[in-house]
């Protein structure tokens, strides 16, 4: 696995520049060179189902998106376009604030494979997922 | 394939009570008893790269996921829990409001599987994925 | 959507080049534009539950992919390399042969999009799914 | 998580009563409550392009889906129905000996999610992927 050429600081900063991610009150929460950690701001647009009261699942894939994108951007400098994706849902979500973890599975020379696990503020597995990566146009 | 037992007002009620649907600005285009068509309203937070000022893989994601699960909704009478999704990108949008059309792959007792693709104006494919939703506990 | 460069009879030569298509007992039963249908030849041992006598998950997936890579190639004149792979589940397979239908979602510069579906000889829908090929290094 | 409820000899049988299983040679090599190591022996037919003489990603999918499986098997006694898969091809095999390691993401009450990596005998990365299983009319 190759080293982070980034730090954290950096990667928040392009991290909001993305203005969905802004909308999304996403910040770095922990980065080492294995797992990066970005805690989500809960706001009440995110709501899906208005009786249950449950965070959108499109909120969750998003989130799997840019943890997993953005542990690929601490080895490469720069997040990579997202190819396709995957998640699964495996508990609802109430209203409240999220933390998402990527992971690394592959770094490769066109494409790299990424992971992420949704959490809720009491440490259930909310969704979790996988992401490929176009790497190829970047510098390891 | 069961018939629609639910009108297009109907779901574009439920679609937008969703609140997170209603800040995409989704609306129903079309609906029929093979396919529906959702329109989505581009807004500046949707922006992804700020450089490149294209739409984020969330909202494309979100996009394939409510589509499809809508026409879930058409078949039984109201949406269905997402179980997992695939998202694969095809193309970047750039600013600008989206249509996504949802299909039926299969129902089935237990589980129905849906896919959907996301167009922008001009017609171009821009995203395409296929979602699971958790019909065991609704009514055909 | 790029013209199909190869003919059905030399992608039947390359499809059974590979040993364990042979295996299967694969064979193209129609190529245009459009679709590429390829049946295979049931054998005792694709049987995965023993009592139930269904045919393997594993054998279904290989359908998929396999499909979706020969209309691929019919684009591009050789299979490419799947870089990943969805299939869904639909409906148990007793024995028998099986057929499954490719088509193309998107032809890229770097990488493609498939989708095929699997069905029983009575027409019953067994399984689809859709796989990424690497078409970057293969001239279109 | 629930605790494994069989032993892996109990499940080595049920695993090779499978009979495409058996084709694949595959043999539990190890058995805790987190993890499953499944053994496969390669053959000749299990060959794709017979130039680069590299296995087929049709078994490479499989060997994801019977790890994921049987480590839901641990937990449940039996493995379960697949209801979808995702596979990432990471580097091709040559011929030779493989291993695939199963692990649970979630166990859940209709529905649970496993996931696995499919290695070589250097012990590089081949394939990894992640299985959902329909687990609801098994008991835990």
């Amino acid at each position: 696995m190759p080293e982070n050429i980034v730090t954290a600081e950096k990667l928040q900063e392009r991290l909001v520049a993305n203005k969905f991610n802004a909308w999304m009150g996403l910040r770095i929460l922990k980065l080492d060179e294995e797992t990066i950690e970005i805690g989500m701001t809960w706001r009440e647009e995110m709501i899906s189902n208005p009786q249950a009261r449950i965070t959108h699942g499109g909120i969750l894939g998003a989130l799997v998106d840019v943890a997993g994108d953005f542990m690929v951007a601490a080895k490469f400098g720069t997040p990579a376009p997202t190819i396709d994706m995957r998640v699964d849902y495996h508990k609802v979500a109430g209203p409240g604030d999220l933390k998402a973890i990527g992971r690394i599975i592959r770094v490769g020379g066109t494409f790299s494979t990424a992971e992420a696990q949704v959490f809720d503020a009491e440490g259930g597995l909310i969704a979790s997922g996988r992401g490929l990566y176009f790497t190829g146009a970047l510098k390891k």
